[in-house]
């Protein structure tokens, strides 16, 4: 999507031709700043220390990461132990796996010297098919958006509430949940977005209010605690977030908080939509709420807070009294019978294991 | 309540005999530091910048402060006057209102040079009244931490989830919501409290963590938006929240964020009850969704967060992207369907106009 005006992918191949270039994402919103990454320990750093986020994306950067290692050594030897390294950076993060994989499998039976050629190649097909996926995911959840548009009187924005970053730089371009928005945007249809806060990590505050405010789509910053308020006002049309995993059932396991929402989207009869790529799909498990294990993070992210004094220097604060017991579950599981439907790159489904079957027969 | 182990008031008369001290809460939690108010400009000043909050404390110091009025000019005139300013501080506050009538009754009748005495005599009457009111509520409520601890098992505390502050320092002593959990707690019960963060303010990170603390009730901070994934895994036994506000027929408005609480509380068949003195009754209002206004604050205070830098200073940053709106509804309100009861000074009722009416039949 665009940064004032100009477009960019969240990661894409440098002018010398090995390297790439991704956004610090540990300096947004304050700082947009390109980092170069030459080499697989760079790559590697980059997705430890956070400065690329997102599943896709991590994917995408982790793909990279092994065709580098590969122009220096492309021994079968050095691709195993690189992907394994490459592997331990995120260990949790299913999509970087499956890159890594991707990778292996397309160079394992190239010569030495093809492989790391071949291993670019496929980096690049995999950019490419996150974008196409996305972009796919963002022309079906369009079209919910043109429904409740033509139904709404002329002059009034169709409100969107999201939750969290499920936007383009969680993904290599046009995100999952946010791709309808840029999509509806950009076609002139009059969307609002209303951005939880998403505290405790603020991804809603830092990043999905940078990018749609890079990108020129109308937002509108609350606190997470606003969202059912909002609701009950009549000021949302439809609830549009992403998802860390679904389950065979329609369970939607996504980050801290989107199980609040989805019940004050049903108290108001608001439609609740979850957008995801096949990737996302967890077929292995059933119930999301006996099954999922839900990450517990460190208690500083709820006692502290980071953002910039007006100097411009970034700053953590501690906003609770000192001392005070924190808790940080990071996800919550939202029932499958509180989400109105399922939004994937092969169109819209029921959140349901028929839903699931008749969009993914291959994985039933 | 107590701090470290010494009992305190949130108000109470300076050793000279005509000054107050209260503790300065745009201090805390970062620092506990007492402030002497001797005239009727600093209580003035003393409340419109926060330094005294919660409306039966406002109350009752704005009590305070019309009767060091009178003690300089103990004229009818300057009575009303400084009546006027006073209530001015804060003008939505509907205790100060009823505390500067209930003084104003007390004294017309005395001639001037008794008056500024049964001022005095009134602003403590207001106090030790709000203390009463109090630790009754605390009895009423305790009755259902102990029914809970009743049937659990032995050696598992009852957890208690609560929203924004209303705890000993937004009144005189006790605190409503929180007045039970401190009387469970000094009688031995095992009571331990997930403590809201309570965005945009933080009063719950900043002010029911601090208090809880300071009188040793185990407590844990979470993020507003954990509190479903709580109560999902069976880790709340029951929601208890203070209120701006009850109508006629039982609806709550409450700091901005309740509402989702209430609603999964009703999800997971936690109950859910509202503490409140007989003052927060509004019978003249009977649907809260349609009747109540909601106070609309500034977006700042959603995209910037205050807290305290490693070196001891206390400063504000900005957590969201530059230039990003922001919208800050400061309550909402829970529609009586999801509130289990209330818990008045006079015991508990449904949340109805009939219950109401069996507590309050001089209201009905």
């Amino acid at each position: 999507m665009k940064i004032d005006g100009k477009p960019f992918r969240s990661v894409w191949l440098d002018a010398d031709g090995y390297s790439i270039r991704i956004f610090d994402q540990t300096k947004l919103p304050w700082a947009v700043e390109e980092l170069v990454l030459s080499d697989e320990e760079q790559v590697a750093h980059a997705i430890r220390s956070m400065q690329v986020r997102g599943a896709p994306l991590i994917g995408a950067v982790g793909a990279y990461g092994l065709a580098m290692a590969l122009r220096r050594d492309p021994s079968i030897e050095n691709l195993e132990r690189m992907a394994a390294m490459l592997n331990e950076t995120r260990p949790t993060a299913v999509n970087l796996k499956w890159a890594l994989d991707r990778i292996c499998a397309a160079v394992r039976n190239h010569p030495p010297e093809r492989r790391a050629d071949a291993a670019y190649a496929e980096a690049a097909a995999i950019c490419d098919d996150d974008v196409e996926t996305n972009r796919r995911i963002g022309q079906h959840g369009l079209e919910l958006l043109q429904e409740i548009a033509a139904r709404k009187p002329a002059g009034e924005p169709v409100r969107v509430l999201t939750h969290c970053n499920a936007g383009w730089i969680a993904t290599v371009d046009f995100g999952t949940a946010l791709s309808p928005i840029y999509q509806a945007h950009d076609l002139g249809l009059d969307v609002h977005v209303w951005v939880d806060e998403t505290r405790p990590r603020n991804q809603g505050a830092a990043l999905t209010a940078w990018e749609l405010g890079a990108h020129g789509v109308p937002h509108t910053l609350v606190a997470d605690n606003a969202g059912g308020h909002l609701m009950q006002r009549g000021l949302v049309d439809i609830v549009l977030v992403g998802t860390d995993r679904v389950t065979r059932q329609g369970d939607v396991a996504n980050k801290i908080g989107t199980y609040l929402k989805a019940l004050a989207a049903r108290d108001n009869n608001v439609p609740f939509w979850v957008a995801l790529p096949h990737s996302t799909l967890d077929m292995k498990v059933r119930d999301g709420l006996s099954e999922i294990p839900i990450e517990e993070r460190s208690g500083t992210e709820v006692t502290d807070a980071t953002g910039r004094l007006p100097d411009g220097s970034v700053v953590t604060v501690r906003v609770a009294a000192e001392g005070t017991p924190a808790a940080n579950p990071a996800f919550d599981v939202t029932p499958a019978r509180l989400v109105t439907g399922l939004i994937t790159e092969r169109g819209r489904c029921e959140a349901s294991e028929a839903g699931l079957a008749g969009l993914y027969p291959e994985k039933a």
